[in-house]
């Protein structure tokens, strides 16, 4: 039986991801969100949303320079990302304190975190306002990827980036679990 | 040591969510799609992301009605999602291909469909064209889902809700895997 649930906005799953870019004096700053989705495939371009009530810096310094990097963590950096989102650049040089390193990127003006493994550099097409959050879509310009979660064919491997979970409802980390099958097959019995 | 790698838009993780929407006859239409994020928590709203180069008579629905519903799958409903996925609703029933039922949503002019576990029903907000793909932002106005996956206090069970995930670059569907810890705390120590 289906019943009623409390409005709140879900996604299942969804992921913890890092945007980072560099604030007037060229410091680098860096937000743990959840809000985040690819959104274009020609060009490569993601979305991410950052709540524009709170004081959050890193929100400041996307729209100032208009250009990001965004870290994909592994499950193993779970308390990392996870004090990356409870802290405030405002207050705290947040990278120093969990010790991670960051250079200016390839091909935009922002940082990449050296421990994250995969690391999209991003130059900002759109930005809207929706209701608690700044909606930011940014064009992918540039990937860089520790070599080691890089197969043959340039592709990131899935298993060896082991990436992080996040449920908004519980506030909960997730790891991810085991390949279940091939997409693009697997529903291909219901043509018969 | 950091390589650099193709450019393609990826998330991780991805999830694998469904959207259904009613077309100008009453049918009910039902696409699977990975570009699909929160991006607002007031009032609660999602982003999906659709391709518009493709003929995806659920975009033209929604697009028609202003209304849609977005399911989240368990992991056991991989080979439906993956038809829903692959096929055209302008050449199939899909649904009716799946043996999955649905019926008109609460709050909005959408079909909710009756084998998934959680359904958000959405309302337009906002519509952006992102280079191959229209993105749609959904307030959500009324969720649904079945009585096992909601526990005592109203909230969606993770564990039970089972969600399916998906990587754009090997294009594989996963499980997820089991909890980390709290967010919110895990992060805390950093603050020493």
């Amino acid at each position: 039986m289906k019943v009623t649930v409390k409005n709140h906005t879900m996604m299942y799953p969804a992921p913890a991801v890092v945007a980072s870019a560099y604030d007037d004096e060229g410091k680098a700053d860096a937000c743990t969100l959840a809000f985040a989705a690819m959104c274009s495939h020609h060009p490569p371009a993601v979305m991410i949303a950052i709540n524009s009530t709170l004081k959050r810096k890193t929100l400041a310094d996307i729209l100032k320079t208009g250009e990001f990097c965004l870290a994909f963590p592994s499950a193993d950096q779970a308390a990392e990302v996870d004090y990356l989102g409870i802290e405030s650049g405002y207050d705290e040089d947040k990278l120093a304190k969990i010790s991670y390193n960051h250079k200016r990127a390839e091909k935009v003006n922002a940082p990449v975190i050296e421990q994250f493994k995969v690391s999209l550099e991003c130059r900002v097409m759109h930005v809207c306002e929706v209701g608690s959050h700044t909606q930011i879509t940014g064009e992918i310009i540039n990937i860089q990827a520790d070599e080691d979660v890089v197969d043959g064919r340039g592709k990131i491997i899935f298993e060896k980036l082991n990436p992080l979970a996040y449920d908004d409802i519980t506030h909960s980390y997730y790891r991810m679990g085991e390949k279940i099958d091939d997409a693009f097959k697997l529903g291909l019995k219901f043509r018969k």
